[in-house]
Formats: structure tokens, sequence, C-alpha cells
């Protein structure tokens, strides 16, 4: 406490240009996700945003984070400057308000969530060294295109070839297929997920088997939507895409699980073109024993769809802010039996689910296949949850 | 001219909820650059850029494209809408202005260029097939993470890899190394110059041989710079980036090429570190015979310096809007002579340089190594004239 203070007595000493908001701790600075060579958006130990932006002639500008917007303060300039209350630690979206115009923070990184490019800021948390760049040997992000049937289209792909994938040319690996939420697509886990990073530590310190990761698009009406996509323009998804959102909400409520009408249609995609795609295409154990599924939010609750459909195809099965999964929901149990190995849930504190899966967990064990529960530790319905998640998850699947 | 005229009144007789400015064709539609579900940027047949952003307190709302900014105009729901004088065919980086604030449109693409991401629109040209996304066996992009002693840190680089592979494991490729312009990063010329689709296509027509292109970072201060990049924060770089430009001048009045500063630079993690990377980590043809290097504007000033240095590392040189190039530049020309094979210049026609070319190829050819000059119509120092001229380069080189 007495530290707290004296670095704001200091900070505000030091602090020249813009009026500092009372009980603000004055040790800002720049974060993974501010633009290289750009001074803002900056972040603070507390986990408050600060921005700064140039608009000499705007009448109001604000921080609009966590479905809240801040005021930002206009200096004699005409540059605005303000910060957010504090945020949880991992990756949020956020974007400016000018004048009434809600548009991407000029100096943050870009990341597509809620159904749009924009941009996202990370709070660093205390256990950021997971998913950091190191000094490792390093795995490759691959942007794939593929032609899908099922869609009727070249679509897009990433995959995550583990370290020495292109140097031992003989040896084949186990293949995790891995989802985005709703709003999201196959950039996400590769961006702000950091899959890549946390594999590559992972396999540095021997805790993972070295295994491939797919990540594709499962919304509807999709194709690839990054800076790289070049497809036909669809007519604007259902749904209002103004509010930045954290992934969806799991379910909504009366209807089915917004992310069971995707299912089906992903699942024609990946069974028909996808998975046949990577196992001629890539060196990879092509057998039910070798391939897990996973994904988050949405995601997961395709991959218990798809699990469900299909329990002779998948060994390992992980839902991050998904909701639980039962053996009782699987009509052909055996099938499943026969090459199932793991079904793994997780939630993060702040969200209603995660008092439900250390029992869902529990009727795997029973049956003599291994459920896994994890909470993560004061974070919600976002992406430090997920990043946690796969961390988590990583090290149980492909042991043998 | 007919035509035109019925266009205009048949669009001002459907068009209902923006004024329409006079002269105006009202055939415009998305984009490439647009994002997904977005219903702008639009482009119409004159290359205009019509953008439109709700904005209700705004007083003034601009797009910014070509170094000039046009008002938008205000309906009575607040979104402004208007368009730009027409454009040149082909990539162009812009904003939208907003009370003074310079933002990126929110419903584009982002792109890295004048030190920034932000927003590119794509104006389709008549020749936009040899770029796009079509059925045929995909190459792979991948991004890879290498340790660098020469600048002490992880870096990044793009790595396009041909289709199939991954498949002929036996095989072995030469490689390009290919460079970016000064305020663009290594993910240019996978995004805005669509370099894999470019080869997907010519491999597919069997105009190109296949062969592997590395593309890093060979700025000032440079780092992993996108949205996976986890670097220190550096210092803004020199020069203002207020304002977008296509690439940057290629020579800066009486001093030395600014290009220049940096090759020596780069140079040390080229050879020290990138060209080792690849060579023992891809299936490579190690030897000089199978070497080219190529850049475009600082980037092709890079090569030439490099080259001009270490002649005896490259059979392949070429320039695409960096001056010219001539045997008389290379203090040991035997040692170039040895495996040189070709020389290649290129300009946009709307660039001071393009004239100047043809008789510096010519110099090449006369002392046995072919030089070739090619001018891209009715272009500038801008992306579609760096495409064109990869698409007559590639199917120039390691023919052998």
């Amino acid at each position: 406490m007495k530290h707290r203070l004296l670095s704001i007595c200091i900070a505000t000493a030091l602090a020249g240009n813009h009026a500092l908001a009372q009980g603000v701790v004055e040790d800002f600075k720049t974060t993974p996700t501010t633009q290289q060579g750009k001074q803002y958006p900056q972040v603070n130990s507390e986990g408050r945003v600060r921005v700064s932006v140039l608009a000499p002639q705007a009448k109001m500008v604000q921080i609009d984070i966590g479905a809240k917007k801040y005021d930002l303060v206009k200096d004699t300039a005409g540059v605005w400057t303000g910060e957010s209350a504090p945020q949880d630690v991992g990756f949020h979206y956020y974007q400016l308000n000018v004048d009434g115009a809600s548009v991407p923070d000029p100096t943050s990184l870009y990341f597509y969530g809620a159904s749009r490019w924009g941009s996202g800021i990370e709070i660093p948390a205390q256990d950021s060294a997971f998913f950091a760049l190191k000094n490792v040997p390093h795995g490759q992000l691959n942007e794939q295109f593929y032609f899908s049937k099922a869609s009727n289209s070249v679509r897009r792909a990433y995959i995550y070839t583990p370290p020495g994938y292109n140097k031992d040319v003989n040896k084949k690996y186990p293949v995790l297929y891995l989802q985005h939420g709703m709003g999201e697509n196959e950039t996400g886990w590769g961006n702000q997920g950091h899959a890549g990073w946390i594999m590559d530590n992972l396999i540095a310190e021997g805790k993972a088997a070295p295994f491939i990761i797919v990540m594709e698009n499962s919304s509807i009406n999709f194709g690839p939507g990054g800076p790289r996509g070049m497809r036909p323009p669809a007519p604007p998804p259902a749904g209002n895409t103004a509010q930045p959102a954290a992934g969806a909400a799991p379910r909504s409520a009366g209807g089915p699980p917004a992310g069971m009408n995707f299912a089906a249609e992903f699942q024609k995609v990946l069974f028909g073109d996808l998975i046949p795609y990577i196992e001629s295409n890539f060196r990879v154990m092509a057998d039910p024993a070798h391939r897990a599924m996973a994904g988050l939010s949405m995601g997961g609750m395709q991959t218990r769809s798809i699990v469900i459909d299909s329990p002779e195809k998948f060994a390992y099965v992980g839902m991050f802010s998904s909701g639980t999964f039962t053996p009782t929901e699987i009509t052909n149990l055996d099938a499943f039996k026969k090459q199932g190995k793991l079904v793994f849930m997780s939630f993060g504190s702040r969200e209603g689910g995660a008092a439900r899966i250390p029992e869902a967990a529990e009727a795997w064990n029973k049956i003599g296949i291994k459920g896994v529960s994890y909470v993560s530790p004061e974070t919600a319905h976002e992406w430090h949850t997920w990043r946690r998640s796969l961390y988590q998850f990583a090290p149980l699947i492909f042991k043998n």
C-alpha cells in the first residue's frame, strides 16, 4: 500500500500532459497488443487500459471496453487521453467512440471477434509465461487453403505443426481439431489464443507430446475471413455486431444452444473435407485413437454435438466454457468407449457453469473414461480462460 | 458513354438513403478487402471508394486516400456516407477522419503499411485473376519464429512452401528471399501482395517452377510486428506516420537511399541467422545457384546493396520500384558471373524510374547475364505494381 501510494506520487510528479484520474496508479506501460513503435494503448498494474487519440474537433471521445464506456479528457493540443476501470487479466476486445462513431483504436493490434476485426488489449497476468514467445524450438502456424465439396468453396485452415515436423520426415503425429467461439474465426486460437506459443513452450518443457492442431471456421456463412480472405460478400450475420462481445453467450434462454445450429454444417466440412485433407496432406496418425476435438464456447458445444453424433471418431474431447457433457448424452456409448480416453471440461471462475463440471467429470470417471474439470481463477468468458484451458488440456492428450 | 449515363439514371432512381455525388456511377460493390458480412467499403467501376460509418454527433467525417481527403455526407440517422475520386486499380492504404481523429475504417480489413496497422482497399483490376484464390493445389504460408543472434531476439518470418512440399518429402527446393518496402513488414507480401496465391496459380499453370519464398522484416528496430508480435516496445520510427503512404519514396534527394541504412543491419540477420535457419530446417537446395533475392522499393534497394556486397551468394536478383542496378556497381563482377543468371528491374508506368530500366537491363545482357525490365501499366508506387512484378519475375527464375 505504501509502495502503491509512492508510485502514484512519483508518477504524478513526472506526468505532464494530461489530467490524472484520482486513485489511478501511474505505472502504465505499453502491452503486447500495442502496435510496434506506438505509445498507446497502455495498461497499469491495476489492469486499467489507457488510450490516447488525436481528435481536435471532437466533442466526446470514449474507450468502450467490458460493456462500459469511459470518457477521455482532451488536452490543449486536441489529444484525448483516459482510462478504463480495472479489467480482468488476459485478452479483451475493445473500441473507441469518437462523437458517436465506434472505431478501432488506431494504435492497437487487431483481432477477429464479435464478428468483426477490431481492437484487442492484453492485460498482463501473473501466469503470462506459459503463452509467451520464448527462445525455444518453434513449430509453425500454417495458413492452408483447400477445396471443400461440402461448402463448394476454397476454405482456409490454420494448422500448427510442432517443432521438428519439417526435419524428421518419417514421423507421424496425432491431431487435435480446435474450434473458436461465436463471432470468431479460424484466426482466433493463433492470434489472441497464442495456441502455437502455448504448445511450443509445453513441448520444450517435455510437458506435452508433440501433435498437430487444426483450426477451421465453424460459423455459418463462413469462409476465409482474414486479411487474406477473398470470398464473395455474405449478408450481415444475424445479431447486432455493434458492441464488442467476449465470445458469445453459451446458451440462449429457452432455445437450443446457438452453436448446435452450426454444428451440423461444420460436421459436413469436418468429416467430408477437412479431416480427409489433413490426413492425406500431413503426416498424421489417421486413426480415432490419435484424434482429439476441442473448442471454446460455441466451439465446445459443436465438439460435444459432433462427438455425440460420431462417438467412434475421437479419443479425446475438450469443452472450454461450453457447459457440461455426460456419458448419458451418447446413445452408442460403447462406440466411444472403444478408443475414448478423456473428456475435459473447463470454465472461468466468473462463469456460472464452473460449479457443474466436477460432477460431470466424475460421471466419466465412473464408466472408465478419464473425466477432468478445470476452473480458471478469476477469469470470465474470455480468452485467458481458454488459453489456460488449452494449457491444462494439451498435456493430458496423446500420452501413449 | 450512353451506357454510363443510363447506369447513373437507373442508380439514381434506385438509390434512396444518401445524396449522390454528381457524375458518380452507381455500381458500387463490396470488395475483397471489405470485412466479411459488412456492407462497406465499396468500390465502383470508376475506382471510387465509398465508405459509410455511423457517427451521429460528429461535425465532419472524411475518407483520406491517395493523400487527399473527401467529405462524407450525413443522413438523418447519423450515418455518414461518401466516396473518393477514382483510384488506380490495385491496393491502397486509407483511413477515415472523424472530427480530426484519423482512425481505421471499422468495416475494412487491416494491413501493415506506413508503419502501422490500418485500412486497405482493393480496387478490382482487369488482371485480378493472376492473384485470385482459385481451386488449384495450394502451398502454405507458414508463420515461423526463430532465434537470431544478430538481433538477439526471437524473430518472425513468413515462409511460403509450394503445393506438394509436405507430400514429396524427398524433394528439395530453391529459395527466393523476398522483401517488403519501408513502413511495411514481413506480413506485406502474404497479405496485400498475395504472393502465395500468385505462386499457387503460376505453378498450377506450369508457368513457374515450385520454389520456397522467405519473407522477413528488414526495417530498423524490427521484430515480430503483427497480431502475434510479442516484443518489447520500440521508440516511434523516425518520420511522421500520420499520413498513409504507399511504400516510401525510393530515394531521398541528396543523401543515400533510405533503404541502404537498413541493408547492413538486415544483412547480418540474413546471412548470420535466417539463411542458415532456412537451410537447416527446410528442404532447400542450399547453393547460390538456387538462391534468389528480390524486394520492392526499400526492399529492392536492400537487395541491390546485399548483392553488391556478396555477389557470390545469389543467382537471381529482382528490384521492384527500386531504381536501377548495373554491372559496374559490383566490384567483384566475376564472383557474380559464376552463378548469376538474371537481374530483373521493374516500375509502375506512373513512377519516374520506368524510363531508365531498359538500358540498365541491356547492360546485363551485354555481359552475358540476362537483364529484364518490366513496366506495370497505369500503376504507381503501390502493391499492384509489385504483384505484377512478382508474376513476371517468378517464371524467369529457377528454370534449370
